[in-house]
């Protein structure tokens, strides 16, 4: 009777609702986990892959190889490597809006926000120097959508500083433009930063102690650029 | 009688002075005027080649069937890819030290200075961009030889701008140390701007109007925070 009624009810959902059940939902859930289980794999994998090369350049098959899957299963993870690279963008970036959130939004002084600023930037760089170096050598990608990808999230961080000077006193009587210019440079400083210590992590450049040394004059020098920026334009 | 005294005199040298030769050299100039043509159509094919790609996965065959040489005689020319790209850095950026010297050393006004530099970066952007996208793109490049190179003319950039800042009277004063994260201060963002209107060729950014805009603004706000710099530290 239960059943009966069921299937009438269900009608062309029945599979649906067989999906459905408890048991299923079990098995469906782990088949999920499992699939991103794979997935990761695949994104670990080529980023291990990237290391010496370059997303234009990173075969389909050496990713399925390294984590064990036919070629034919990628798809069913990402459409094409590019989609691939869009999503270690993401894996690389957007964490790094809230952080960044935290440290605008602390009450602190400008100053001081800077140089929270510079620690943020080196620890990450530290914690995730391949998506780091992923990221900075993608930039101007010869894989249009990777290049995109990091553009926009590029985009928002100026948005996100822009709107944090919005509300700072010392920012709010700025036109939107010129904040907008100050909230690029800000950013840029801040990439900047980020390149040059992944260039000390090589051991290739000035060691981290003088990149932070060096991020933090520049940061207090367009500080103090920018107060006498307001005072012209007052 | 000629003959023989030739012979005796020059010895082990014997091959040698045949190619110096009246007949000989010419022969050895157009060879080696024909030797350079190869090499340069190595690069450029090369640089073709780079569109969507990085040196990091640029084949030896690709390029020497571009210029329909046998793979063999690549070796003529290059030890092997890293050789060519750092190369193809020499050709990108090797030249704009003298058309920057000049305008570092033109007797104007800081600002005029900085607007120069602009025009300066965008056409040269626009008459090269082929190079400039490599060079940015190349700049935390997997392949070591081609991201020192790029890397020690950004520095060669620095302390280009340090000295022709030690010899302006404005920053005469500055301590060394204090004038070189200036001048690398003003060298990133130059490259910025070369970035920034590259992105402008591709139609992804801001127009290059606009990117010459910022770029003046931002050079005015760095060169505002200069002036205060020194007054903080007198």
């Amino acid at each position: 009777m239960f059943t009966e009624t069921t299937l009438r009810s269900t009608g062309a959902d029945w599979q649906t609702s067989v999906y459905s059940f408890p048991v299923s939902r079990t098995t469906s859930g782990s088949r999920e986990a499992q699939k991103q289980r794979t997935r990761q794999a695949m994104l670990d994998a080529a980023l291990g892959l990237l290391e010496d090369q370059n997303i234009s350049s990173l075969g389909l098959r050496e990713v399925t190889r390294a984590v064990d899957i036919t070629p034919a299963a990628f798809y069913r993870h990402f459409r094409d490597i590019p989609d691939l690279g869009v999503a270690l963008v993401e894996e690389a970036l957007d964490s790094l809006h809230t952080l960044v959130r935290t440290v605008l939004d602390a009450p602190v002084e400008q100053t001081e926000r800077m140089d929270r600023t510079v620690r943020l930037v080196r620890d990450y760089v530290r914690e995730h120097p391949a998506h780091i170096r992923f990221v900075m050598r993608e930039r101007h990608s010869g894989v249009r959508a990777v290049r995109l990808a990091i553009a926009s999230h590029f985009d928002r961080f100026v948005a996100e500083t822009a709107e944090a000077l919005a509300e700072d006193p010392g920012f709010s009587a700025w036109d939107g433009h010129d904040r907008e210019m100050l909230a690029g440079m800000l950013v840029e400083q801040m990439v900047q930063t980020g390149s040059a210590f992944l260039t000390a992590e090589l051991g290739e450049g000035p060691n981290a102690e003088r990149v932070a040394a060096t991020a933090r004059d520049r940061h207090r020098l367009i500080l103090l650029g920018a107060e006498r920026w307001q005072d012209q334009t007052d």
